[in-house]
């Protein structure tokens, strides 16, 4: 069994980097704060008699050796960066749940048969940079490193240049390599196992997301002196599609999503009619079909108001990966891990993505997910009980025991 | 007669401070650039003679005595102030054209019998700082000195603290004195004269306004683990809001407008549902009661947003003024003088608020407006031609000498 106190301790460490008056954490990918996070993991991981890597995306991999080093290693991570408005748990609870692991084989002096390895992914939430799930996604070739590395944040700053300047632009090429198989801890970051009152979920997969960047292109003019009938208001234009986005998921229920989250208007003056209005758009679904059909219906609406409005909107998609189902025979372990240990469990799928989602197009993967208060994340008040992190984290180990053998 | 050549010299003189890419200008009320601009003027007005003072809202008053110091001066100003992406001529012209009007006095060394004093209004545009009009509207009791030195902008800086840094907290105490009367040259910043023609527009009065802050609070959350059902997503609500602005003018054609131009979304990011979004909405309306008639059904739509949404919705009022005529007698001057000059003119009422609408409060006022190019300000692409800067300068400098005496 691991040691939750020690697991809650490091947790609440963690979240001092970056942490929110409310209560909050907001540790943006790359920024200095993340490389301190960066850091506190790695001296942690190296305390555990890991070696560590750095690969050319940021990517850490914390390596406790096996008793056969020509096996390929059983992996589990999360990633550490945040929202802005983030909480103490989402991600860093499956990168310490990882380490709790490793402390815990440490205590009882257990060799395993092959390697384990707990890995932080570089920029899962996707909210300074783009896409989302970065660090896995160049890892398993969902898209090229140097997308990744081009990518720029809202002051035009590269994901090249943060790396470097947090000094994590590893010498490892980021490549996936042979691995047993992946799990990872999670909050559910939902309400469903809450009102089940089970403490462990069994994720069956996660749903697939298309985002976009949206640009609605008007004309800057005099709020007083523009009659009404002769402008170009980029604003009032945007506002019918933040509806549309709305609607889009509400024709597929229960499980479409569509959000505006992102939303930056031009000049953004009290007496100036917006001139240009941007935005992200972000589609899941949980069958491919669903998600082309919201996509279609996003795009035609677009198009619609661009001509209603004799205004341009432009739709770029920024993020694509279809709905990916979990592997069933890990699945399986992470459910009967659940039942021996006495923990009432369910199975559900994932409104989030997680590096799980990428990691399972190149090893058997699975996720293990615990409660969140009201089921609420991405939020300065997400919390969850030391209870269940504790039983997440004895369902990881006892799961990754399972593969890597004794 | 002016000289149009030196005027057009002198606005493109002040056109360099805080000049933008794209040939306009932005040089925000109470920055160092709008100081550097202050500073401009002031120079120019003291290689004139003239004797400047600043008061403690950070007006300058640059005066050229009469014949009569007892008498009460001709006034005429604007601001230098601009929007963020604002034009060369907005505000600088109505200064400029005051300072041609010292200059072309001195050339012919004319005294007049009253002195004639060229203002420098702070923060007109009210981008940066609300209340709009801020320098006149101190001056003419409109609101507290307080009321304007304790506004904030959105980095949370006061304009008290930010006329320090300029060196612009004058000493001379913020109150009306008596007034001869004022005069203010101003491009139209619409479409109409360009339409009709005219190279003068005799201005009636000023439309009325209520600019709002507006707040809708909801919970921000995550984009892909909360059910639609569960969300209070912000941004969705104030979707609706944004369109029942515009519908709201839509009313009462076809004076009557509605702009949201300043709008923030909290926290910003992809894939969280925004938990708080703020911004501004500027009503406009020929009457007084088409004014209360719009703020009633803006007030009871947010208070059904609110109620459908379950979210707040709060609303406060941070501008208002009612339509403002211009006094008869100063507005058949500038007729007159348009005409004695051969100039096409035509009557027309001020979608944009100016200076002289709160001047006309403690003294008789009028406008001289001149075309601007596609009726388009709050624009870098705002533009006028040489002619017409020239002859609205004439008309002023005529309207002006009229009322002083030689
Ligand atoms: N788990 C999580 O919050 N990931 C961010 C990516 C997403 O928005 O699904
Ligand atoms: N003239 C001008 O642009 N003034 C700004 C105040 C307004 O929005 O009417």
């Amino acid at each position: 069994k691991v040691n939750g106190d020690r697991l809650w301790a490091s947790l609440m460490s963690l979240a001092d980097i970056g942490a929110t008056p409310k209560g909050g954490v907001c540790r943006l990918a790359l920024t200095d704060l993340d490389r301190q996070g960066r850091d506190l993991f790695t001296s942690w991981a190296r305390d555990c008699g890991c070696t560590v890597r750095v690969d050319a995306i940021g990517n850490i991999f914390a390596r406790r050796e096996g008793r056969n080093a020509d096996l390929p290693p059983v992996m589990t991570g999360s990633h550490i960066d945040t929202q802005p408005t983030g909480g103490k748990f989402d991600g860093n609870y499956g990168v310490l749940a990882g380490l709790e692991v490793l402390r815990t084989l440490n205590d009882h002096n257990i060799q395993t048969e092959a390697p384990i390895e707990v890995v932080v992914w570089t920029n899962e939430e996707g909210s300074r940079f783009v896409p989302v799930m970065m660090g896995s996604g160049v890892f398993t070739d969902a898209f090229s490193i140097d997308t990744a590395l081009d990518s720029t944040d809202r002051n035009n700053i590269s994901v090249r240049t943060a790396l470097k300047e947090i000094g994590y632009d590893g010498a490892t090429p980021c490549r996936h390599f042979p691995i047993n198989s992946y799990f990872e801890a999670h909050i559910e970051q939902g309400p469903v196992l809450e009102a089940r009152q089970d403490v462990i979920g069994v994720v069956t997969g996660a749903l697939g997301q298309r985002w976009y960047n949206v640009v609605v292109q008007g004309t800057e003019s005099h709020a007083g002196s523009t009659p009404m009938e002769l402008r170009k208001d980029a604003l009032l234009a945007a506002a019918s599609l933040i509806q549309e986005v709305n609607a889009i998921a509400l024709v597929y229920p229960p499980d479409a999503r569509g959000t505006v989250g992102w939303f930056d208007v031009f000049p953004n003056s009290r007496n100036v009619i917006p001139g240009k209005v941007s935005f992200s758009v972000d589609l899941r679904a949980p069958s491919d079909d669903i998600l082309t059909r919201m996509d279609t219906a996003l795009k035609a609406k677009c198009t619609q108001v661009g001509q209603d409005s004799n205004m341009s909107v432009s739709v770029e998609e920024v993020v694509y990966f279809p709905p990916q189902p979990f592997d069933e025979e890990k699945i399986a372990v992470v459910e009967n891990m659940a039942g021996a240990l006495g923990l009432p469990h369910s199975r559900l799928v994932s409104g989030a993505g997680h590096d799980a989602v990428y990691l399972a197009r190149v090893c058997p993967s699975a996720m293990i997910f615990i409660p969140c208060k009201d089921g609420i994340s991405h939020n300065e008040i997400e919390d969850a009980t030391p209870e269940h992190i504790e039983a997440g984290c004895n369902v990881l180990l006892h799961a990754m025991l399972a593969q890597a053998g004794l």
